[in-house]
């Protein structure tokens, strides 16, 4: 029997057994947020005034966020508690609000909206589906570098950035970048920060996802942006986002963005346009509940590490041992994040994610981490082990060798 | 003693008395809020997944909201579950969305977005203050129309509307009007969804946040400016907002955008690139304590009039006493909202609150009911008596009306 016909036998063996499993989305598991469950009733009738005399219940108390939260969910962004600003559930609702903002009135020192200028933002890929759609939407035209494990390769932004002045900024990902995981070097980082940009108003949106999201008990982070940009003069150019959804709840939580003390002067202005202020029960919540963590965010972030790190390990031991010694795919072996990129050796992903469906395997739909939906090399495949149960890992990730096996045989049969 | 030195010697006297009175801001009582106390234990750690399965902490849920929360909160804008989107804290937030995104990509139907098209909105006047900063601080001219006790006056609205197609909508608050207390008629209603607009994409911003919020036991509401909509076939020029801010909690809530369905899939499509979706837990944890409210969201609302409605009596009582047989003012007597509006028949406003600031009494500065702060006749003066407690009504108005006997009294001296 051939190398295809054994392929095609095990992959019906797979399907025969009429499996329903799921990697696709980066969403924490039912065991992580169930370490958050004591938040829910962390303020209660008797505790809605805060520390420095807010009560939670009225509208007064700033666009800006509570005190008291500010002081706690500075330190994930890496910034002082005069640097961030909270917002209402979700990083990505600040980072609409920031690039809408750009595109009308533009940022601190900008002598007009971006809106006429045909903006361009550089996006890094593989990247995150939701930064692409999110700026396209809002019109930005959108120029890919590679994400390189430095970060962006630097080469590529500035031969961009110097000469073309419709580019605005960059928006990516520093910390184990979704889902490559790779993280910012610190000699890109600071390349990116002092970068001899055509556009005056250039603006790095560094969106820190997983900047407490560590595997390892010896992290290695980003290298602290804002710090370096202030060092350098450049302390408008670098706002970070960041937020709680896989911190305590994806789904009612906090979104976070730090800058310099200049820039949130200049942002609480946009924001106070634009709304009365974020959801301060929500925050005071998180307050109450993270101080009561034993370790606080720390000792949370190691708690869930203790429930991620097995399977993220599971993927690595199942693709070693099924493509370790093939030359079917390379992946990457991150230390922190929510994700593992896959690249096919041949142009096969879109494939295999759909021979995995066949085998009751859902995948992040191919292309889904390029602009457009469109993976021009038609390679990468991203994993997402967080959310499934432990156990399933491994057949999960033996049917996506398994398709991979059967795809690249299937490949070079056609001759491709 | 002349009739200004008695009103100067008056003052004096209310001066000496060191008092510390606020009636600027249109905010609950501490009372008020307490009534939803319950509301922050509602969701604990056995009852976090929803009645139609749907688990709270996680991202799934959709952009639109919990199915149960919009069955809630339908009602309060007098349109269908499937008519309503759910967005996070205070409305303000979802109508700066709206019209961001309809300066980018315009309304449906909009051949292009609105930013290009020097965007004019009406306004009418006098009116809330948020509206004007929010619509000047994203670009929009403002063109302002009186407001009357019909709503805002139709022939001056017919007549920008037919002729400039740069005028993309109007906005303004249809249901006790902040600050006149007015509430659009059937007829104005009528007019207004049918107008014959320049603009094709004409749009109506209808913020309804005191649409539930009687003061009386037979309320006379807004017409149903969605219903009028479909029926005239204009269903897609109608766009409502409301919120929870003065239902529950101000900093802590939910706001809420009617609209038909097929907007609610143009609209749907909007927010989806913007957000995951707003915050789940707090949804869950209105339905919850609604559920359990005796008599539900109206049940609330007339616990809610019942600490309200005294304090606007003694505001008309007040007012009726000291000021209801001289030429000096006039004022509204609303049925519902928040707000007196007090019109001085000379133009002595800014003075009045100015005189009020030194006796202890904060009003709202002046000229806030009009765009850029300016209001031409320096005659509107906006009283919240909602916040402070009510031994404090009578005490503060009576500074008012002195205040108005003096300022009006140096006017006349003066010969103006």
């Amino acid at each position: 029997m051939s190398n295809l016909k054994t392929l095609q036998a095990q992959f019906e063996e797979y399907k025969s057994r009429g499996l329903t499993l799921n990697m696709e989305r980066g969403q924490p598991s039912d065991s992580n947020f169930d370490l958050s469950l004591p938040i829910l009733s962390a303020v209660n009738e008797t505790n809605y005034i805060t520390d420095s005399g807010v009560d939670i219940r009225n509208y007064p108390g700033g666009v800006l966020g509570l005190r008291e939260a500010r002081e706690m969910f500075c330190e994930q962004l890496n910034v002082s508690a005069d640097e961030v600003m909270l917002g209402n559930n979700s990083s990505l609702e600040l980072m609409s609000r920031f690039l809408t903002w750009a595109l009308l009135n533009g940022v601190k020192g900008s002598a007009s909206g971006w809106v006429s200028q045909s903006p361009k933002l550089i996006v890094a890929v593989p990247g995150y589906d939701r930064h692409f759609l999110l700026a396209k939407a809002l019109g930005f035209e959108l120029v890919t570098v590679d994400m390189t494990p430095s970060g962006p390769d630097m080469d590529a932004v500035e031969a961009l950035v110097k000469q073309d002045a419709s580019i605005k900024g960059i928006y990516f990902v520093p910390t184990y970048s979704n889902p490559t995981g790779d993280t910012l070097s610190e000699a890109f980082a600071r390349r990116l920060i002092t970068i001899d940009a055509a556009a005056a108003d250039f603006t790095i949106f560094a969106d820190d996802a997983y900047s407490v999201h560590h595997l390892e008990d010896n992290p290695s982070p980003a290298p602290n942006l804002l710090a370096i940009a202030k060092e350098t003069g450049h302390a408008e150019r670098v706002i970070l986002f960041g937020s709680t959804s896989k911190v305590t709840f994806a789904s009612g939580g906090i979104g976070l963005a730090g800058m310099s003390t200049d820039n949130i002067g200049y942002w609480s202005r946009a924001m106070s346009a634009q709304t009365i202020g974020p959801n301060k029960a929500e925050q005071w919540r998180h307050v109450l509940f993270l101080r009561n963590y034993p370790g606080g965010i720390g000792g949370l972030m190691r708690a869930h590490a203790a429930i991620l790190k097995p399977k993220f390990d599971r993927v690595q031991e199942v693709l070693n041992r099924e493509l370790g010694n093939l030359d079917l795919a390379t992946w990457t072996q991150p230390r922190g994040g929510y994700f593992v990129s896959l690249d096919t050796n041949r142009p096969v992903a879109s494939r295999v994610v759909e021979l995995a469906k066949q085998a009751g395997l859902a995948l992040t739909p191919t292309g889904a981490t390029y602009p457009d939906g469109i993976d021009p090399d038609n390679k990468n495949i991203r994993l997402a082990p967080t959310r499934p149960p432990i156990e399933e890992i491994e057949p999960a990730m033996e049917i996506v060798a398994c398709c991979i096996k059967l795809a690249s045989a299937e490949a070079d049969a056609a001759g491709n």
